[in-house]
């Protein structure tokens, strides 16, 4: 099977990636400095996972991936503006993202700054233009749940407990809670906008919403235990950063091996609703799989 | 007149700053702060010029005002998250707006920067959500235009060109092209975006669209001349900061007069685009001339 799914991941890298690099253009605008700087970050690789999952959600309930193509690159222009202003001096300070120095430090805060605030601006325009043969009602409420998901209650209100919490001591409640704003409402908004797009019944969209919140969970869980384990040459990206930054993390509080055990267990819950599913989900369970065994 | 306009204003001003309180709300949230720093700048008073045009639009073409409410919350949001991040350190660096200390002065810069992509991303799902009486399509349309509006082609990009035209001499065109992009596009959004939810036939959307550009233009040319002869007390925000920037400004390359001059005419170009609109245009009207007759 490992080799089956990195051939789909492969295949669907090249797709999303094509797709992204004509929705960002490169420009001769007064303004070129900008699209250079939303290309650097959107078009620096990483593992494409959220919308590979978009595309996949729309599949496993028979759909075609052009209908949720337009949402796909939004949200990934959406997780790209997020890691810019979480790398941002006033924030994480990073200096290294996916192998490169990061916005900031190559176009200043300035541009880095706005070129987050592009990529999230033009990710709505996007989604609202790029799924114009879909039933405008489902587009919009796709739309409206990709934005709580990214919003104040979501991504952004995630960010903030997050910093607000810095050296603080947290429990497993805690963390589950910060992570399920920081980065499991995403992966649920890119799942069901994926099905909705996709014509999901409300059975599905509740099964395939189960699916997300395991998976997500699990995909930050072995987040913190690369953290802990891998190198920066590995990841692309400074490791052992949590514990320097005193940020709770499930190694920290659970230990390693525990934490191990709550990423399996959360795959197997992950696959557990898709059991509804036929064989056109069987990507979703292979990502599954993958976001949990995954090491980099 | 101008005592009917100021009643007017004043009645949309309150209609509006409560239906801002009532998205965003109060919250005991662990990201109580975010909220916080949120309502603190949306709430902190302002024309509400450009929430008043959206309704007023929708009003002209024979709509009701409830049906662009949403649209008119979310320009407002997104007008503001564009305050809280040119004030920025490594934007502007401005201490205060709207008379009080700007958003990073009282909140540090993480949740600033924070509470500006909050505001915008729930603009998103205000716009999407608050809209449900209304065709769908049409609200789709509306909100990928607001997006461009406020996107990498406009708002966002227009600030990109400020900031790296500093210290530059310009001529007229380039500053013209600044301006609709940087102020004048989130004008005609949100014309278009009150008039499209108000129902309005193409026609009715064109010469809109025309009286829009003209009055987001004539909006920045007083602005400029405002800056040049008033004071900070007057404006709550720094004034005399164009020529410290080094900013290219209507006043400089044309003197006072002129651009007075140029100011009345936009007004005049806005009042002749809307000829074929009845009564129901009166506030518009009203509006064109109040942009170019304020004092702060």
């Amino acid at each position: 099977m490992r080799s089956s799914i990195d051939h789909y991941l492969k295949e669907r890298v090249t797709l999303i990636e094509a797709e992204l690099a004509r929705i960002v253009a490169e420009s001769d605008s007064p303004a070129a400095r900008l699209f250079d700087a939303m290309r650097y970050s959107l078009l620096a690789g990483g593992k494409r996972l959220r919308p590979i999952l978009t595309l996949a959600a729309c599949e496993a309930v028979g759909g075609r991936i052009e209908a949720a193509m337009g949402f796909a690159c939004a949200i990934e222009m959406i997780h790209t503006y997020s890691m810019i202003h979480d790398d941002l001096p006033c924030m994480d300070n990073d200096d290294l993202r996916r192998g490169r120095p990061t916005s900031h430090k190559v176009y200043g805060e300035a541009i880095a700054t706005l070129a987050g605030d592009g990529l999230l601006t033009d990710a709505f325009a996007i989604a609202a233009r790029a799924s114009s043969g879909t039933d405008a009602p489902v587009v919009l409420r796709a739309l409206a749940e990709l934005a709580e998901a990214a919003g104040s209650s979501g991504m952004v209100g995630g960010q903030v407990i997050d910093i607000l919490n810095e050296g603080k001591p947290a429990d497993l409640e805690q963390l589950k809670c910060l992570h399920s704003r920081k980065t499991g409402a995403l992966f649920v908004a890119a799942v069901r906008s994926g099905a909705r797009l996709g014509g999901a019944n409300q059975l599905q969209l509740d099964s395939l919403t189960e699916y997300a919140r395991a998976l997500g969970l699990a995909f930050q869980v072995v987040d913190d235990l690369l953290d802990v384990e891998s190198s920066t040459e590995q990841m692309g990206k400074r490791t052992h950063k949590d514990q320097a930054h005193g940020k709770a993390t499930y190694p920290a509080i659970l230990g390693v091996e525990r934490s191990r055990e709550l990423a399996r267990r959360l795959e197997r819950q992950a696959l557990e609703a898709l059991v509804a599913f036929d064989q056109r989900a069987e990507p979703l369970r292979d990502l599954a799989n993958f976001a949990v065994e995954r090491n980099a």
